[in-house]
């Protein structure tokens, strides 16, 4: 019997770096030789997509804060049962760019959506199902928007003002101070190589630990 | 000061004729003087119209019901916070082509949601707002099914079979029966001038009753 994979969620404010470390993750879990796949929120099966351009598209009409949890949570649902659960059920790990956390972080904490709304539709989707573990990637939030300005594509979050980033953060580590065991606060404005060598050190313990994987080779 | 307008939605199975009586209500409504919209759901907002494309949309990928219920109140969120209520709030009246009765009967009797699942969304996009008076147009399945196959255009819904649609049928039915002076059924496999008449007379009654529109006139 296979054993069920292990879920990974990559978490952080605009610019932290995610992207680049959801790279650095999956690579380091190609070298252990754990089959794995890597995907992100909103998004992540064709329908779930969809709902993501919905979401992120600039708009005149003001977008309701009910409406905007509620496509997000439709997203989810979608790329939960259509996609997440079933290669977890197969086995394999999934690296996922965002999730729940970013919920409670964005519309929680950034837009003030009380939080007992949030866990309403995170027990209807989700039931008991939780990240194994929750890559946080902190920085202060003026780092990273300069990184994401540099990008040039600012959508319609990122266009919001810096106190809305600075609640994102404070909500993300505020979470991750209750679970300690299942999130993993990572500098991310430390040095690049120093950020990417954390994350694969974790990666490795974390594969390490499940006793998935090829017999084990340094990737440091 | 203006009273708030009064909220009413026309709810029933496929080809029962609702089209048709939506503009017969507000052919009434408008030679009594009533300042009205008229609305459909899903839809309703140029955002709400895009997600209810993405309910509507015939594809491959198997959607989730809990994905299609999200979508569904995300859409009425957007519909209600910026349509219905600033319209009822201005004095105006509004006819809706469904609403969460459509979501109870739909989702609830026709996919087999929970009913609580649905209940618990319903309070969080709708707080305590309920129509004000539902006209629940009813006829044997059979009937309607014929009627909606004439038109031409079956969507993701209509291609399903007959007992969905009859345990939606039954759903309507076992909710306007708990409350009777909100919910009014209107037999509509009779002859159309005398649905018609029925819900000519109706409308008459709710606005001769709520003290709004020009001075009364027969609409018989």
């Amino acid at each position: 019997m296979t054993a069920r994979g292990q879920f990974i969620t990559i978490e952080g404010t605009e610019g932290v770096g995610k992207s680049t470390q959801l790279g650095n993750a999956s690579d380091t879990l190609r070298q252990l030789g754990v089959s794995h796949i890597v995907t992100r929120e909103p998004g992540g099966t064709p329908m779930a997509e969809s709902i993501r351009k919905l979401l992120l598209a600039p708009r005149e009409e003001p977008v309701n804060e009910i409406t905007e949890l509620l496509l997000m949570f439709a997203a989810r649902a979608q790329h939960l049962h259509g996609r997440i659960l079933p290669a977890l059920e197969s086995g394999q790990w999934v690296l996922c760019d965002r999730f729940t956390d970013a919920t409670f972080a964005y519309q929680g904490g950034g837009r003030g959506v009380p939080r007992e709304r949030i866990a309403v539709l995170e027990n209807l989707v989700q039931g008991e199902f939780r990240p194994d573990h929750v890559i946080l990637l902190d920085a202060p939030v003026e780092t990273g928007m300069t990184r994401a300005r540099h990008r040039g594509d600012l959508d319609r979050f990122e266009q919001e003002a810096v106190p809305f980033f600075q609640r994102i953060r404070e909500t993300y580590l505020a979470r991750a101070k209750k679970a300690p065991g299942r999130y993993h606060i990572i500098q991310a404005g430390a040095p690049l190589e120093q950020v990417s060598g954390e994350v694969r050190g974790l990666i490795a313990t974390l594969v390490a630990g499940s006793g998935a994987g090829s017999p084990p080779v340094s990737v440091r």
